[in-house]
């Protein structure tokens, strides 16, 4: 049974500490903003997967009951960064298989200031390297050798290292990356970030670990994100079909030894998934990364955008720095990579951006994105990735 | 697409620091058994819910990977008590769907020695309060004025008081629940006691919070248990019929508002979410207790295997007290209830207990399970549940 996505809703993302909210607030906040964007009624819901990381057990139940839900299976989630469409995937499939036919799926982080240390936003340090998220990462590394695994800065950066020496990459194509996705992000009123900066002040931000600058990198963020998952027979006994986006195809993947073994920082971070999954995509829907219009992927630090085109075939490999350099991924090029702003920008909430990513999809698919609408779009790919680890790669089209 | 479980296996559950073993360790061997019960080789498995609370995030993928299984889908999941219960529930869901043919539902648990202060086994005191675990329950419940919500040994026996007051239950009622449940587990290997106890030795232990001693509270537990779950096209091609149990029926319900309403604490314990829950399997599957042969379920303490008579099913409200003392849930009457030993006896690792009880029930529909082999058992029951909350009901069958 085709799954659709019929409404989407988010909070704007915020620098931690900035709006007194708790979890349960966000959620409400996101899940009613979904609800009323699809014309769903609570008692329509039969199930909600709910994603985050850093809160305890249940705390979905607290969020769901805080929205105005109460008794429907709950599922709590987590897959690190990758968690949000962790929780979208298990929605699509309680609706594929006919087990349901409406799911909301929810996704929020409450973070505290630091928590991803080494990234920008104005985090400062931070202790990432003692977070629970970071913690079995390190173990994972550490065992193959990696001894500076977290913080995720430097794995990051050395696999921007890498990709410099390996392929030519430059520190202005790097930072290329950032100077779009913050460009993009002046049009989103969701986004944490709405300040445009060129590449020569995306250079000259403070530097994490070289050659990422502060503007190269995801802040920390509180927010969350919902979306309404509908059966197609959902779709047709309510006359949904203008609101809806079908989730064409979706994939994950986990690491595999081999994202260890080759001692490359590049495949340590988990390019192999990345490519894995949009591999499984491409083929269970038919199309290829020349179909797709949108993209949402998941650049946690700027190099990861630059190894995710790769992984996506949208250029050969070595050559994504000169992609984002000719303009192919923003307005007016072949593709619009990150229009809400990316992670970078709009910020990332780790149990919420993997929904953040379906939500923009959804607006741009449907043509309701205003300012920052990327002109008929019609098939849209996100992809979402967290170290420790899974890539999970969603295809979305009208 | 029906349901069927082909494999199961576990880990001998233990007092935290008694073997020298990581939760990789405990996957490993729950899962290698599981999969080797099924007939079912590694790459035949599609997707892995791992459920557990304890550990970070993407835990999951790292027990996968010891287990020895990589790339594949991996769904980290919790719900408190209720863990390992919803790991199999997405399995199910998967399969039933039809997205997958082959699951492999993974539970886990290494606690710190006291991680659920106030219950027996020794762990004295503890810091359950302060747990990840406790932490969410204790706001729910501080929200609607149980002042003492965790430890929930004080909760838990201020239900058994309440139903005192209420039924006239006496303490040798609550204490033949422990005895029952002790003397099954003298006859199974995994569980962490084995010794019996009379209902004297029970009276007579330590009181933890009145009415309810050690020898009635569940131990804290390190474990883990597996189960292969697999579509009846799968059980077909691979001519698993004989090893194949049904999921005939399942539920989760979660607390609504009414849990806390009531200002009862055999209400805010869950008996709602119980009986809730264990309506929706009877309507699912057309059948009802008396059709129930051998039942599985949630003794976190003794009060709790008494209120889960009433919301099952097994007798009037009021009347578990004297159905236990009656011997109508042991050997020789009208169901065997908890013949593993149940959570006092057997143990119980929070994320392992939900995939233990079915692992328990397919060995008894089957027939394999040796001195404690309930005779002719053709139908089960099992009831797992998490305070915060959800309640799964599950119903297998030959």
């Amino acid at each position: 049974m085709k799954a659709y996505i019929v409404g989407v809703g988010m909070t704007k993302f915020e620098k931690p500490e900035t709006r007194d909210w708790s979890y349960g607030d966000m959620v409400r906040e996101a899940g009613t903003a979904a609800l009323a964007d699809a014309g769903v009624r609570y008692e329509q819901v039969e199930q909600v997967p709910v994603g985050y990381c850093f809160q305890p057990s249940t705390a979905g139940q607290r969020a769901v009951y805080e929205l105005g839900l109460t008794g429907v299976p709950v599922y709590n989630v987590n897959n690190n960064c990758a968690t949000g469409s962790t929780a979208l995937m298990l929605a699509r499939q309680f609706v594929q298989g006919g087990t349901s036919d409406c799911v909301l799926a929810v996704g929020f982080e409450k973070m505290a200031r630091g928590s991803l240390g080494g990234s920008g936003g104005g985090s400062g340090g931070g202790d990432f390297a003692a977070s629970p998220v970071a913690r079995h990462y390190g173990i994972m590394a550490a065992a193959h050798g990696f001894v500076n695994a977290p913080p995720t800065a430097q794995i990051f950066g050395n696999a921007a290292r890498e990709h410099m020496e390996r392929y030519g990459t430059t520190p202005a194509q790097l930072a290329a990356v950032g100077a779009k996705n913050h460009r993009h992000s002046a049009h989103n009123p969701y986004a944490q970030f709405q300040d445009p900066y060129t590449v020569e002040e995306v250079l000259a931000a403070r530097t994490v670990h070289a050659p990422l600058t502060k503007l190269q990198c995801s802040p920390t963020s509180d927010g969350a994100a919902a979306a309404v998952v509908v059966s197609e027979r959902f779709v047709e006994a309510h006359d949904l079909g203008e609101r809806a986006v079908e989730i064409a195809a979706q994939a994950m993947t986990t690491d595999t030894d081999a994202s260890f073994a080759s001692g490359t920082c590049i495949d340590a971070v988990g390019a192999p998934m990345s490519k894995a999954a949009a591999r499984q995509v491409y083929a269970a829907s038919g199309l290829g990364p020349g179909d797709l219009d949108v993209i949402e992927l998941h650049d946690c630090f700027s190099i990861n955008e630059l190894l995710t085109y790769e992984a996506l075939g949208l250029c050969g490999e070595g050559e994504s720095g000169k992609l984002v350099e000719s303009g192919a991924t923003t307005y007016g090029g072949r593709w619009v990579v990150n229009p809400s702003g990316g992670l970078i920008s709009k910020g990332h909430p780790l149990g919420a951006t993997g929904i953040a990513q379906a939500a923009e999809l959804t607006w741009q698919l449907r043509g309701e994105a205003g300012p920052r609408q990327v002109p008929g779009a019609r098939t849209g790919l996100a992809h979402n990735i967290g170290l420790g680890g899974a890539a999970v790669v969603t295809l979305l089209r009208r």
